[in-house]
């Protein structure tokens, strides 16, 4: 089985050194561990295809894996399951200046992508906090959305067509980038967010956005949560070119400004933050205090419209994941709720938490302008699923929706019935079989085991 | 049979009569034409499952349709099949004024939509010409794109979620609305766009997009193609808010102004002409003008800013399908070039169309900003398909999709492997047998005869 992927990769690319391929073994949440049976490097389409043929001739459970900055277990080889390592499809190709596309490799990373836009005076529509080392594989595979889907919506919506190889062998290759194309079903929609339980992508054509350079950056501070939440609400409605709504509390503030020595943002503490970028002139300033005021309920508020200023108090609420992992291993709980209960629960679920264990501490920030909620619990054992488990319920309780961004993976597997119905398991099973026959595929997430 | 489905809908709704049925035999093209078997007008979506149920019993072929608005015969029953006609579920319901979404019917037209959104403060971001026939599910089913696409997307990106029966009978209900969902396949972005083939969509959750009162509407007067296309190309790369950017030539707005007694938007005639719309303030026309002189090739433009002027520039473009209708039944070929081939193709296209028949006139235009032309060709029987080969052909050749927006639908169906591997059309093949086993949805559409 070596020989036969040697065969195919070359020798140096099937790693089995454990020392090696420990790395591929762990993803950012640090909650999932495992031990590859090996770490497969294939550096082209036609490698991955070969290697799932192999995979497919001798029944070898197989995960595909970017950077490795999942969050729910679901590029970990948790059972000892193969790695099929994409980064070494790395190239950004066939870059349209004029149009407004390029053709990334899986293995290429977000900071790749934007850099190879930027550098033709272009944006790209998907910026998340691992930039630099999510790859634009995962980031399909997961359907990431970060911290400007309010404007250009999650990876989705920017993918024009994907190369794939599927678990049925067949490698599907559409990547004209047609922005209109309605010639058959929705693969590459299809395959964003399917956790590499249905095929490889290996590289896909992805549509860039105009750049603005002019940007307004505003922190809002707010008493109450009702007042945050509205705020939200009226932004959503009334700017057109709104880009960015986060919302961060003051425990996770103090602690962001302590572990990285930041200066406090006002000068005294409010309960909550909301950080708002507009992709704006600066000459709509006055529209935006108008908002504000309006709101009738913003506490105090800094502006910034220069890049310095601007990075400055995103850092804020950039810098929360690093803060808190200075803390402990969170549980890091993704969750949606809609905009009817998200007070509700914001207000509500420290308290669940503590009920399901006393020593947990709750950090809540997130991209309140699309009503997901990070919800992230330090003090608890990695494999302790009580606070999980409690969280999760009080989420479907309120209709919200148990993985925002992050997807199901491992972490959530248990739970998928929480938000579908039998009928729409047994659909997406029978989706499964179509595309991945044999079951190779990532087989221990997504999909409750049956 | 007619009993069976008598039981599911009562007996006022299996409708046999020829001369009521035949309104539902023709599609806005008049190019395809069928007598219904029957047609069934079920009231809900357990209604809609009821009759799938018989349809299934019977082995019976069923067309499900909408306003019947669509080009290319995708919801004609020119086999005899059954008419599922969706329009009496047109209800719109649990209207989210806060959080900008709203469920609607399968039934309810794109104008009820429209109306809904603007009751409560919002806008739908997907318009179109046959806004007040075409339904929800009818765009739903045929990916619809329209004169904002450039802004928001197809509808596949304003649909949060669907109701809908599958071929295998079973209904899925995923109407939560929530922004971020990674909990499963993407059931609602495979059902877009898959032309009735895979389920029957009863109802969807939409997105709303702010309202933008403020716009401005510039149309600008061009001596050639390349000129029109690089400018096209320069305000994609820098307005941000672009909205729409719509290309028509002199023959089309000669015609529609002598149909509908307009006066020409300037004192002399120019070869082409480019409307474009922008989501704005009145304060950024400096800017546009920058960015018209920028291009330097604009031989003349006016700008409207108020409502009414606004508007009147856009019968320019809009009235183009009317207009046309009135020299004949045209063949209408909606197709997107890559940029790179866009010019080439334009200028290509009315002289492989009078070679393939002379007897043919070619009427250009369509959303430039899309990459998207719709070809329509008068002078030709409805039934000869040499000039639509030669024009598939063509943008085949030159890279690009033989269906924009329209669908493939029994007009296509036989170049789908002009832009669809052996590999992928198997893949959607597999796809179907997941989700329709018995082949009973829409059979005579997209996939090609075996």
């Amino acid at each position: 089985m070596a020989k036969s992927l040697m065969e195919v990769v070359g020798e140096d690319h099937v790693v089995i050194d454990p020392d090696v391929a420990a790395s591929y073994g762990i993803d950012w949440s640090r909650r999932y561990t495992g031990t590859p049976s090996a770490v497969i490097r294939p550096a082209d389409t036609a490698q991955v295809a070969g290697v799932l043929a192999v995979c497919r001739d001798f029944s070898l459970a197989v995960v595909p894996q970017g950077g490795n900055t999942g969050l729910v277990g679901g590029g970990v080889p948790v059972d000892g399951e193969l790695i099929l390592s994409l980064r070494r499809l790395s190239s950004i190709t066939d870059v349209d200046q004029a149009g407004g596309q390029l053709t990334a490799g899986a293995g290429s990373t977000i900071a790749d992508v934007c850099s190879a836009a930027a550098a033709v005076g272009w944006s790209y529509g998907i910026d998340l906090a691992s930039r630099d080392s999510a790859t634009a594989g995962g980031t399909i595979a997961t359907n990431a959305g970060g911290l400007r889907v309010l404007r250009y919506g999650p990876t989705r919506s920017q993918v024009m067509g994907v190369e794939a190889v599927l678990g049925t062998g067949v490698t599907v290759s559409h990547l004209a980038g047609l922005t209109k194309d309605n010639t058959g079903y929705d693969l590459a929609g299809l395959l964003c967010g399917s956790e590499g339980t249905l095929g490889v992508v290996t590289a896909a054509r992805l549509r860039l956005v105009p750049e603005s350079p002019e940007r307004v950056v505003a922190l809002l501070a707010f008493s109450s949560v009702t007042a945050a939440v509205s705020a939200s609400l009226e932004f959503r409605r009334t700017v057109p070119d709104l880009r960015s709504l986060e919302l961060f509390f003051d425990d996770g503030l103090a602690l962001v400004c302590d572990v990285f020595g930041l200066p406090r943002p006002f000068p005294k503490a409010y309960p909550l933050y909301l950080l708002v970028e507009m992709a704006s002139q600066i000459d709509r300033l006055p529209e935006l205090s108008e908002i504000i005021e309006s709101t009738g309920a913003v506490d105090d508020v800094a502006v910034a419209t220069d890049t310095a200023r601007c990075d400055g108090l995103w850092q804020y609420r950039e810098r929360h994941t690093e803060a808190i992992n200075t803390v402990g291993t969170p549980h890091k709980l993704d969750v949606t709720l809609p905009w009817s209960h998200l007070v509700e629960f914001i207000e509500t679920v420290p308290n669940v938490v503590r009920t399901a264990n006393p020593h947990a501490t709750t950090w809540l920030f997130g991209h309140t302008g699309d009503g997901n909620v990070h919800v992230n619990v330090t003090g608890v054992e990695p494999d302790d699923l009580n606070v999980d488990e409690h969280v999760m319920t009080l989420v479907a309780q309120l209709g919200g929706s148990i993985s925002a961004e992050h997807g199901i993976g491992r972490a959530k597997r248990p739970w998928l019935h929480f938000n579908r119905s039998k009928e729409e398991i047994a659909t997406f099973r029978a989706i499964k079989n179509a595309l991945d026959p044999l079951g190779i595929l990532n087989p221990n997430v997504l999909l409750p085991v049956h």
